[in-house]
């Protein structure tokens, strides 16, 4: 991989504008899964400073519909300004008077790195379905051409949740010399035949709406409908019975105005936690991109941390990191018993593995909501 | 309510053809949400013979999608013809050689009582969304109708699961006197936030597809992307993460040729848990309506059976039957724990109510699979 040019600003039609957000672009990225995407631009925010050895970065990887602003030096106390930001800045656990913290938008997503929306060379226009097939392991290497790129010779960490956990569970695997401590919360080994099923529900309402128009949409006149469908059923599924029973219950909306995706009136009543769904749905709707939304949904369904090894073993035998993996008692998709078999299965092949478990009823994204649970867990790795 | 006609026959345009089901038609059915549906048919089946006291009936209601065919005299060893024929017949818990057991088909079905895909009399066209909201307890009084219709003096026993449990445990509490035992499988007081919310995913795409036309839809040209996504959504949550990780895991599909309700093809490969859910999808889309879906699936969540009384205890405290609950270890839809905590309510309050756990791994839909386990949670009952 080769650094073409580096930009201090953001690009155009591509990239929603976001301070901060620097642009690295290398020539070809060959895939897991066959062929290649070429030129490939990673958007990208940093805060600290890189020391002299190239030793103190930590990557820290973002969930399904996050971008690089895991962290917001100006608003540092509003989990809603960035989506990690409790966790980074001077003082924190992320320190970034210690640490030089990088955050990176994935491969095929829509906040500045190259996806589905982007400009196809080939053609001139988006790629839409025209974008290969991705995998996690893909990810890690735009993520790892980018470290290069910044001078990078070891990570101190790499963590993150979710589709952002299997990211730092693959880069332990994958590159075990250039981590020394890996943090992957709320993220197994490989999805449940379950989590597919419920993201392929969701893919299905994109890909059955008619303004989709097989990927080839123009901006801003895709599919909202399905997407916002999409949108709604992830929300249950990063939730729990128990926190929506304690959030809504069966109360009546408090807003009865915010249009359901298909704008059809309620049958008899509408409840709470409807008009909050329909709210979640039609919020993503305005900020992400639905071919990203499939893409980057199938590369998490698609990741087993066996592929490519002999067994689950080989592959897990490969870890020189110490390894954090955090569970979520409430989370049903990543069950927090299956994170901690994966950290059982690190420990039966000799490795360093933690587990702790969020005893939350936030389900999965309690990793985006409980604060000093996550600190006290992360605190477990501190030298 | 008047009784008007019988049919011994199906009718033609609104009814599919099955054996044995008769049709009852009554003039009017003030309904719990206001509005009366005028007139209402009702069709059912019924296994053996009413005694001379008409007090030896078993109505059985049956589940969201399904019909008055619980029991096949004719092939009675297999559950796929009567979704519950190995629990009746001569000699089973349900004996036809005892009672007269009666199971009819919800108000707002499309196997042949009167629901949105009926003539409305007064444009001559289908109903569609000119269907009035429906309840459970509207369901109920179109079963009391048709029973003092049939001559029953008094039911021996109610039994459904699902939304046949919810209507069980209304007829115990709407009519006490009338129900000498109430046989609640897999159903609790009320829907929770997080099973309103799955309901309502599954809506919005049927809703969402164009094909819907506001409900006024050509038979056979309805939406069939849209019911097949609710649908596979819907069978989620019937099973299990256990159940589906058994049976599925993450083989991949041993049938890569069943078109996905949106017809798109796969992103990388075809888990065999999609291929199965698309099976089933457009299995529903060829025997079930979509409006009757929205009405059915509404009613379900609106239910409460505190409603109309000051509060559940007032609700649960008109019980006179012998009650019993049968939760499942598995279902995450009707929880075990409040289908429990419903049994315990009703013993708070000086009912006779029983709590029997199904210990399966099969979600919701265990009380159409576990046969013997059934059985044995049934004969608790027994006299």
């Amino acid at each position: 991989m080769v650094a073409q040019l580096e930009h201090n600003v953001v690009s155009g039609t591509q990239v929603k504008p976001v301070n901060q957000v620097h642009l690295y672009t290398f020539d070809s990225l060959p895939l897991q899964r066959g062929g290649y995407i070429a030129p490939v631009t990673v958007a990208y925010e940093t805060w600290g400073n890189l020391n002299a050895a190239g030793d103190n970065a930590v990557l820290i990887t973002h969930a399904l519909t996050g971008s690089s602003h895991a962290h917001d030096p100006e608003h540092p106390h509003d989990p809603k300004v960035a989506w990690w930001n409790p966790l980074i800045g001077p003082g924190r656990f992320f320190d970034t008077s210690r640490y030089y913290v990088i955050c990176s938008n994935i491969l095929g997503g829509c906040y500045g790195t190259t996806g589905p929306s982007s400009i196809d060379p080939n053609t001139g226009r988006p790629y839409g379905m025209r974008f290969p097939v991705i995998t996690i392991r893909d990810m890690v290497e735009v993520q790892r051409g980018l470290i290069e790129h910044l001078g990078v010779r070891q990570l101190a960490m790499v963590a993150g949740g979710s589709i952002g956990g299997q990211q730092a569970l693959e880069w332990a695997v994958a590159y075990p010399e250039l981590v020394r401590k890996a943090i992957v919360v709320a993220a197994t080994a490989a999805l449940t035949a379950q989590a597919i099923a419920f993201s392929e529900v969701g893919r299905q309402a994109i890909l059955a709406d008619p303004l989709w128009q097989g990927g080839d949409y123009l901006p801003g006149q895709g599919p909202q409908a399905g997407l916002a469908i999409a949108r709604m059923l992830a929300m249950i599924t990063y939730q729990s019975e128990e926190a929506m029973e304690l959030r809504f219950a069966r109360s009546p909306a408090r807003n009865q105005n915010v249009p359901s995706p298909s704008g059809f009136t309620d049958l008899g009543e509408r409840f709470d936690v409807e008009g909050y769904l329909y709210y979640q749905g039609e919020a993503l709707v305005k900020r992400f991109d639905a071919n990203s939304y499939l893409y980057i949904s199938r590369a998490m369904d698609l990741y087993d941390v066996s592929e490519g090894y002999s067994s689950i073993e080989a592959a897990l035998s490969r870890l020189r990191s110490q390894a954090l993996f955090v569970g979520i008692r409430s989370d049903f998709l990543f069950p927090a018993a299956r994170v901690r078999w994966l950290a059982d299965r690190v420990r039966a092949v000799g490795g360093n593995a933690t587990y702790v478990e969020l005893d939350s009823p936030h389900g999965h994204d309690a990793f985006l909501k409980e604060w000093q649970q996550m600190t006290d867990a992360l605190n477990l790795l501190k030298e």
